[in-house]
């Protein structure tokens, strides 16, 4: 089942919510004006429905396979990575030095919605290759940066991000994976890796002609937990001093996951250095892994916020012709008795809108997300903390969007969505992923509620709330929704202990997240009616008018369970809730 | 991953909710005393627990597997399914003439409830002969009943029910199968059936030794639509007039789906008559088949609703286990460093909470529902009609229940959640055909707001919230909630639309259930606090304060959608919506 870009929503999205107009304004981001960014969204729209979308259910029913240490994926997908990669995709916010056009995140973050709603588990391979570059722009030396950064910028080599391993998941400062600096010969001033990473996604493949991971591990008498790690960049072939690959480093993939979706994307076990020969370079500070990690990780979790979207256009796209195209059961209450189009009847619609309302506010979050984060490249750093405090929102909110989405579209096809063939149990199965990893939703709404309620004495947060009031609170429901974020947020920074906070840090995040992406939906419904197209007008109402009327009333009913605390959490021990 | 039978909160339910004290009072349900109902509920969920439930994976993994027209399963399952109808379970609410034990539904209930926790895949074979047997008990003539009826009430023969056709799922007035009344030789009075049916589940096996499909039919010069179908009863095999296997009558399964989950069940395409030999016996009378089949499709209804709670049941526990053995981080705040296991982390427990408030307010409407039937067969109409207002209610909010129980357990267990080997993964994949079988979630909301609404001009509903006012009222968010459902009901009721009642139906039947839920939740809360067992009541109250102080307040959320009425959704024409 193929489908077509949203480019239209996407370029207003860019055009309102990340305000792609005054991004322009900058010198940094002076080539990212209108021709550029219309050539860009549809573009990669075409690119991706055309090449990458095709291999969506192939790489769904025939997945990833480990042979003699070698991963396959399935036919086509060599060459659609390929065909990516020459066409310059993969550069489009790398760094101009390293061969990148330093476009804005904001058109990265369009890339990357374009690639995944075509083939979310495809995707995986440059979203992670990112991480990779930003650890090596931001906190690589010079001759790491100039070894390894023209390529992955290109796309002609890919990265990966290897943190997990089976005792150290949410809690990396548990990992025990070791880096040993080797004093002389060959490899002098490099470490010697050893250790078991798990959940490395995309850590082996024939795809990319090298694949560079950067690795987690300690150092000899490093200190414990999380401020003894450090940050080692380790290919899989090691490169020669003019740039060309020389032998096979002593890493390997021992095995692949049997997942429940995303299964052309090859989930390996990692092992490094089982000959005692598995070579490293240090980036960064020595201990400062983690730190250095994290910087990029907030991009990473935006970019795992953008699957929500994804997985919910291409859920909705296919659940909008199914019900256009099936027909069963007269209009309740109309005199005929013909049977009509199942979109005709007013539950199948009400389910097509709302996937339709909490796509298009997810992706509206998600640019407003993005153009924070441009904003704050651009120094300034009000914008900053703002995207600070919305990364967790669209990273939890968007991949409960993603699922919901995806399960209304199951839904829609009645039995037949039950069946494989269909495809629209494959985006569910996809889905359940996002809310996972690079950090659970519930790790983001600790985050919410820990670090970003704190940000500029809290100011970061509450200044958010206090704009969608001024600028939204002519909405009824917005309002009342908002005021009740007010409110919540009051509690928690006073009386709330540490439990409190955390007991309600969920509900919190999803009310903060629709009161936002409400807020953004308004502005990009005020944008369209400004303009001479009735028809875009009607279209964008419909999904707004949904989204504040039912999504956003929905919301308040979360307030009771925010502030409820987390005194009656723990009224059983462990031992009476467990048995 | 095996599990314990949740035999005592399944006693307080049967005991509080379905009143099973009373009904023993009756002569009909005179043996429904204590002992028995304690010797049942605990030796079902032994047998379910030991046979069924190590067979769950396995059948997952393996699934059924069609060859030669001979549908094979896994290891194990045949010998499963001998010691099942030995030890007589299946019997147990069978009509007493034709050897069951009579028992009230309630207890089929927790037949059923314990095999589906175990196995909810295999759970379908038992489920869906009852709906055979239950057409036979009420429409068959009396030659019918004693060819059929014994061996289908003792499980050695299976039953299936042969609804669907491609064209016509939710709207069977479509159906196209035919049947040709016989006039003379050997099959005289007896009918050809010939049609194509899918999504049969468990069409075709081999663990009983005869199926008896139950088929819906078209007589030559019927009617059209709903009104021109009648039921025939088509064994897999003829049954000789001394009641031994005849020859093999002229059906099979020429193919079984690749599904989403519940693989251990073979949902089968049948075909009926390809050699023009397909016989069948009416059952009931001419035209009038599908109002034959609705008086089963009540139970059936409960009975999916009962699927929720099972894998609700199923999933809790799975994620207890885990949390409690998995250690990661230290307890947020804690001086000490040292990591916990992440059932101490206070957004854990709140998902562990929210998953069993949610399973046991499911159980308990359950509970509720099944006392009502099993009083309407003692001949209250009053409970009658209240079981019919519940049904709904059970079926679409018991079944969204099970998703979210299960959705919930795979986020617990953190990326090994989505490892297929884990198991939890399993859980919410079988747990996603429930809100679409027997009647999809919106199919139940609209019998809800047209049907159910309208019984004994609208008391059957307003009785029942009125109900919960008087008898939960003290409790603020039920009283609050229950007032929302007073409101959504009257505007139901006066000034909407047939398209605004459905337009609102979803919402409402959720807060309606969830309103239900809450107040038997509290009524088995004041049972236990009524007795000496501090750690009991201590246990309960933990899940119905989460129930009643979380999920009831998130429900009166849903009021604004439930009155926005259907003009928003149809702003916008087809081709506007779908392209």
């Amino acid at each position: 089942m193929t489908y077509a870009a949203a480019t239209q929503d996407q370029l207003l999205a860019i055009r309102v919510n990340a305000g792609i107009g005054d991004l322009a304004q900058s010198a940094r981001f002076a080539s990212a004006e209108p021709d550029m960014v219309e050539a860009i969204v549809e573009g990669i729209g075409q690119f991706a429905a055309g090449e990458w979308a095709p291999l969506n259910r192939l790489g769904d029913l025939e997945g990833s396979k480990l042979a003699n240490g070698v991963v396959r994926l399935p036919e086509g997908f060599a060459e659609a990575y390929q065909a990516y990669v020459e066409q310059g995709w993969n550069a489009i916010a790398g760094p101009v030095d390293f061969g990148g056009q330093g476009l804005p995140f904001t058109l990265a973050c369009n890339v990357l919605e374009n690639l995944g709603t075509a083939n979310m588990a495809f995707n995986l391979l440059p979203m992670l290759s990112v991480g990779a570059i930003e650890a090596l722009e931001h906190h690589g030396a010079p001759e790491l940066q100039q070894k390894y950064l023209p390529k992955l910028v290109s796309g002609e080599w890919s990265g990966t991000m290897n943190l997990t391993e089976p005792q150290a998941g949410s809690d990396l400062g548990a990992l025990r994976s070791t880096a040993v600096p080797i004093a002389e010969g060959e490899h002098a001033g490099k470490y010697r890796i050893t250790g078991t990473k798990i959940f490395i996604t995309w850590g082996e493949h024939e795809l990319s002609r090298n694949i560079i991971h950067l690795v987690l591990a300690r150092l000899p008498d490093a200190p414990e937990g999380s401020r003894g790690i450090s940050l080692f960049i380790v290919p899989k072939y090691h490169v020669n001093t003019d740039g060309s690959l020389g032998s096979r480093n002593d890493l390997r993939c021992v095995s692949i996951e049997h997942k429940l979706g995303i299964n052309a994307s090859p989930t390996c076990v990692m092992s490094y250095g089982d000959n005692g020969e598995c070579i490293g370079e240090l980036v960064g500070v020595p201990n400062r892994g983690l730190a250095a990690m994290f910087t990029m990780m907030n991009n990473a979790r935006i970019n795992v916020g953008n699957q929500g979207v994804q997985i919910g256009e291409r859920a909705t796209q296919q659940a909008l012709t199914y019900a256009r195209d099936r027909i069963q059961s007269a209009r309740a209450g109309s005199p005929g008795r013909a049977p009509v189009a199942i979109i005709e009847h007013p539950d199948v619609r009400r389910m097509l809108l709302r996937m339709k309302a909490l796509t298009e506010g997810a992706r509206a979050l998600l640019y407003y997300t993005a153009g924070q984060v441009d904003r704050g490249t651009l120094g300034d750093t009000g914008a900053a903390a703002r995207a600070e405090v919305l990364t967790p929102l669209i990273k939890a909110w968007g991949t409960d969007v993603g699922i919901e989405v995806a399960s209304l579209g199951v839904q829609i096809h009645g039995g037949m969505g039950f069946i494989e063939e269909t495809g629209a149990a494959q985006h569910w199965r996809d889905s359940r992923i996002a809310p996972i990893y690079e950090g659970t939703n519930g790790i983001q709404a600790a985050d919410l509620v820990t670090r970003k309620l704190g940000l500029e004495d809290g100011q970061a947060l509450l200044g958010l709330i206090a704009d969608i009031l001024r600028d939204g609170g002519d909405e009824p429901s917005l309002a009342a929704l908002a005021q009740d974020c007010t409110a919540v947020a009051d509690w928690l920074r006073s009386d709330a202990s540490l439990d409190d906070r955390l007991a309600g840090s969920v509900p919190f995040c999803t009310m903060l997240a629709v009161a936002v992406a409400g807020w953004q939906m308004l502005r990009q419904l005020r944008a369209v009616e400004a303009e001479d197209n009735p028809a875009n007008a009607a279209a964008k109402r419909a999904s707004v008018r949904f989204f504040l009327d039912r999504i956003v009333p929905e919301a308040t009913g979360l307030r009771a369970s925010a502030i409820a605390g987390a005194a009656d959490l723990y009224a059983l021990d462990t031992a009476q809730l467990a048995g």
